[in-house]
Order: structure tokens, then C-alpha cells, then sequence
């Protein structure tokens, strides 16, 4: 196997998990009791729809079409997140704090990834691809801060209380 | 559900996670073609091992039996291994590249769960128990870091010249 070869397959799975993300970030969001985490997975739900073209336009460039491989990480990520609801099935602010952490474990995939492919990308010489998963990461990275600003802002204390 | 309860099902599957990889591991380093990936595999292992230990005195301090519970996510990062091992049959510095990528991609993972664990002990004043998670997290952020040197110092180059 080529680098070329490598890097697009790990293309394909982080393009499945990010469509897999649009399907359930509007059930997180609904899931979700207080109103600052609705508004993040809303809003990041929004942000996965520019991701998604993002990889659009990397698969463009590579003269490939755009199309995800089954991704086994995010399947069992959101099956995680499922989980949490069903042994939580009432929204309550300890809920939240589980789907905050859905959402990080989430994120930190993503991060991963988008890591290992702007670097792959890089040292291919690939620098508009580069760039282009670059915006991806360092939108990853945010949602990621922001989940933990969520957390301490609206729902540990609530969840302690709750105990 | 209440915050330990939370807490409890979360480090239950942190605990699987760890569990799993004690296994896939030495897996990792048998497939690795590259010495310092081997080394760092065969060394994160170990330092595995110490995490699973710290792991079962959280357990202890919060009187519960050690056991883990089925993690979807960390079966589905190794069943991406095992795929990248199935696409790339032979060693070569692509596929340690590839390697490198499934490595960091579960980091991430614990890297998330260990930060979440961490801080809802720390909300619930359980200081012994944050500090443990902790180190683990320390250690987790150190081996992603490891990973990233290896790549840069030991694979990249000579994978690109396999392309």
C-alpha cells in the first residue's frame, strides 16, 4: 500500500464518521436539558455540514469521488452515546454531563484523525488539502474547549447537585 | 442516574478499554517494521499495565469490584487496526504510518475519557481518585506525543519514499 492509497482511505472513514455526526448531533441536541449544550450540538451540527464539504472539495482535488467507508470507531462512539440514554432515559443535568462526554470522546477522534491527515498531506507536498483539513481540526479543537466550557458553566454543578 | 453512577459506568469502560489494548498491543508491535515504533508499542504495554492498576485502586477507594464493561468505541479503533492490517498485509513504513494513526486515534480516546473522569472526581472531592486519573492522563497525552516523534523522525520520510 501507497501513502496515497493509506491517506485515502483514512479520507473515506473520517467523510463516513462526519455524516454519520449529521445524523446524530440533532439527537444530542434534543436529548440535551440545559439550553447552552442544545445550542452546541446545534451549532456544531451546522459547523459538521461545512466539515463535510470541506472533505468534498479534498476528494475534488484528488480527482476522486467523494464517498465514506465504514467507519468502526464513530459506530461504536454513537453507540456509546445511545447507551447513556437508555440507562438515562430522563433528560437531568448528570445526563448532560454523559453527553458532554459522548461529545468529547467524539471530538477527540476527529482530532486524531484530522491530525494524522493534514500531516499525511503535508509531507505529499498537498498544500491546499492540508489546509483544508487544517480548518476541519482547528474547528474540532474549539468544540472540543467548548464542551468543556459547557460542562463547568452549566452542567457540573447542577449534576453535583443532583447527587 | 446519579453522578457515581455516571462516574462508575464510565470508568467500567475505561477499564475494558485498557483491558483490550494490553492485548492489541504487543499485536502493534509485532506488526511495526520500524524499531522505535516497536519500542514505543512494546513500552506503552507496560506503562499499560501500570494504568490498569491504578485503574483497580480507583476501584478499591470506591469499594467496588474491578469490571469492566463492554466499550463499543475501543473495539471499533482496533477493528480499524486490524482492516489497516488486512489492506497492508506486508510490513513497510506506509503501513507503520498507518499504525501510527490507529495508536493515536485510541489515545485520543482515553485522553477523553481520562479528562472527563478526572474532572468529575474532582467535582465530586474525590482527590485520590482525580490524582490517579491524572497520571494516567499524563501519560496517555505523553504516549500521543511519543507517537507523533516516531512518526516525524522515523516513518514519514521513508514512507513517502515508498510512494
Amino acid at each position: 500500500m501507497k501513502l496515497d492509497a493509506l491517506f485515502l482511505l483514512t479520507l473515506k472513514d473520517i467523510y463516513f464518521a462526519e455524516r454519520q455526526l449529521l445524523k446524530a448531533l440533532p439527537k444530542m441536541a434534543r436529548a440535551a436539558q440545559a439550553d447552552s449544550l442544545k445550542q452546541a450540538f446545534t451549532d456544531h451540527r451546522e459547523q459538521t455540514q461545512g466539515q463535510v464539504e470541506r472533505l468534498q472539495r479534498v476528494f475534488e482535488i484528488l480527482g476522486k469521488r467523494a464517498a465514506g467507508q465504514t467507519c468502526e470507531a464513530i459506530l461504536g462512539l454513537i453507540q456509546e452515546c445511545e447507551e447513556l440514554l437508555e440507562e438515562a432515559p430522563t433528560p437531568s443535568a448528570v445526563r448532560d454531563a454523559g453527553l458532554i462526554a459522548c461529545g468529547q470522546a467524539v471530538k477527540h477522534y476527529e482530532i486524531a484523525r484530522y491530525t494524522t491527515l493534514a500531516a499525511w498531506a503535508a509531507l505529499q507536498g498537498q498544500k491546499e488539502i492540508a489546509s483544508l483539513l487544517s480548518e476541519n481540526l482547528a474547528e474540532e479543537c474549539a468544540a472540543d474547549a467548548l464542551l468543556t466550557e459547557v460542562a463547568e458553566d452549566s452542567v457540573h454543578a447542577a449534576a453535583k447537585a443532583e447527587a
